[in-house]
């Protein structure tokens, strides 16, 4: 096992504060490595990164041709979302058009990620639903897959019900490796994730990225999905949310997603490739840094929306600037010689 | 510079999902070490852990008794407190007792880290306050400690200020580490913070559970912070945070003290000890699980509080357990032969 290497690190006055290692994969859609630090090789639970590759059936198998889902339900699909009202309506919309509602999803209710959205919420008088749920535009995908092919949706969670076997079954072709109950875990919104090592997720994003090493229905549904997410980057994520403020930027040379505990994974369609990152210590902050500096080295960015979230600037609660959260000074794409990628 | 050991670790299925590591240092009054692990040497920034030696001041130069604060105020003044009513009320209580409100306070405001208070308040069309701040507490005796000593408050917070020289020359001889402006860091909350060793804010604390080192007017002074957030452990936190629940738990014997970025303090009056914890990626969590270990271990509890934060169950949306955060077996009691401290 490849000792994890320094990702990022936060400083305060002349010190540095804290210290964030973990592993980076950087993958081209035929497996070759154009880039790994960090031990790559140890499965890890992608969580929500893999959103892409887990709506990849609702469209292989007729469900949005059938629903005619829009574009930003495709979009709110592949989502780790804040519950802004604008989030909640495209779920609550996707659940109608197969005649149910939120009681039908299983992934539990919280409060909006979005503060604000929250304190809304409770000045109306009303509770969070499930529709609120970050992950309600997955699962509520789940529910128009299962309703547009003809099946019973309950319980849709569960490992042994058709929708979740035909899920893992998609993500261990894309990834190339076995979704069994030997690497199962349970996510925080009830459903199975299933742990692959950080190369084999790194891939599966570069062939999301291309269609390369996919089915001609996958490819096929890996670009709506794409164009879905690149024309909706607000579906993605929400107010000031890294996928959604990196996205609209760049669109449509980038499309990024965060996953919990410190992972996060990026498709690089114009270069060919895919990237995966996994901050051993779950900070999102330090797979943020990364990532927008993989994103400058590997698709040749010069976005100051990039540069910000490679050095931000930390400050105390008067606005004044007090330290810095910043990428490893390894990985910033200066230190690099000119690059070779594809 | 002695390697970090492990601290934590989070499960989901069968696999360990995250990793925290970082410093352990337990000192006696005296200066011995009981234990460290990890690297005690290099100064890190303690943050609000020392916001219970930052009161000192307040009660050796005669402010609380002029200004008859009573139990509540003095464990505010030590509090990293979140936002609820009856904290809020504490702090203005203390400001009106020099004639002054929330705008004498130069910490900020921010939104109460209790969401449910955050939510109450926008429902009565109200916005945060400095009195919000989780510091509010402590910015308040730096407010009444000037005002009762005769000085204006106006910029407080600047390090040139006679009120936050007096602190920093008390942090100096309570730690016996130098605060000056070469090891000075800016806090959340605007003040100063200084880097010592983790070794170095553990016989503070020490220092502070037995008034052995300090002079006669700080030990008395240490005896009644104790003593008032030995009797008001809301005061210190808030609903469900670990210093309420674990003070609530173990008092009189047990003060602990959560501060940003992963550090942790606790004193062990009957015991004679003071600990430091530094999670080195800022793990305010993964500090907790430590923290509750090393009770258990140096202060010979059997509590479930300190079971439940050693080894607490996460969970999903549903409620369901996936998976466990858990300290490091190396440092779990059960591991320890039996224990030798004082």
């Amino acid at each position: 096992m490849t000792q994890d290497v320094l990702l990022a690190e936060a400083t305060r006055g002349n010190l540095i504060e804290s210290r964030h290692y973990g592993a980076i994969s950087v993958v081209d859609a035929h497996g070759k490595t154009v880039f790994a630090a960090g031990d790559v090789s140890t499965p890890i639970y992608p969580r929500s990164t893999v959103k892409s590759l887990q709506a990849l059936p609702l469209l292989t198998e007729g469900a949005a041709d059938k629903l005619s889902l829009p574009d930003e339900a495709l979009a709110l699909a592949c989502a780790s979302h804040q519950g802004e009202p604008a989030h909640t309506a495209v779920a609550a919309d996707m659940l109608g058009r197969v005649g149910m509602d939120y009681t039908a999803l299983e992934c539990g209710a919280h409060w909006p990620l979005d503060a604000r959205s929250g304190r809304a919420l409770a000045c109306a008088g009303e509770e969070p639903t499930t529709l609120h749920n970050c992950c309600s535009g997955k699962h509520a995908g789940f529910v128009c897959l299962a309703c547009a092919t003809g099946q019973n949706p309950e319980h849709y969670i569960r490992p042994t019900h058709p929708i979740m076997q035909k899920i893992a079954h998609t993500l261990a072709e894309v990834t190339g490796v076995p979704h069994t109950d030997a690497n199962r875990g349970t996510d925080g919104c009830a459903i199975p994730t299933w742990a692959i090592p950080l190369s084999a997720l790194a891939l599966a994003f570069a062939r999301f990225a291309t269609g390369t090493g996919l089915s001609a229905d996958q490819a096929n549904a890996a670009k709506r999905l794409r164009t879905a997410q690149l024309a909706h980057p607000f579906m993605v994520a929400g107010t000031g949310e890294f996928d959604t403020v990196v996205m609209q930027a760049l669109a449509p040379r980038v499309i990024t997603k965060m996953g919990a505990e410190g992972v996060r994974t990026i498709a690089l369609p114009e270069k060919g490739l895919g990237i995966a990152i996994k901050c051993r210590n779950g900070s999102v902050q330090a797979a943020e840094a990364v990532a927008a500096a993989l994103i400058a080295r590997f698709n040749q960015e010069d976005h100051p929306i990039l540069a910000h979230y490679m050095r931000r600037e930390l400050k105390n609660w008067n606005g004044s600037v007090v330290g810095e959260f910043r990428v490893s000074s390894n990985l910033a794409p200066e230190q690099f010689p000119s690059v070779a990628s594809s």
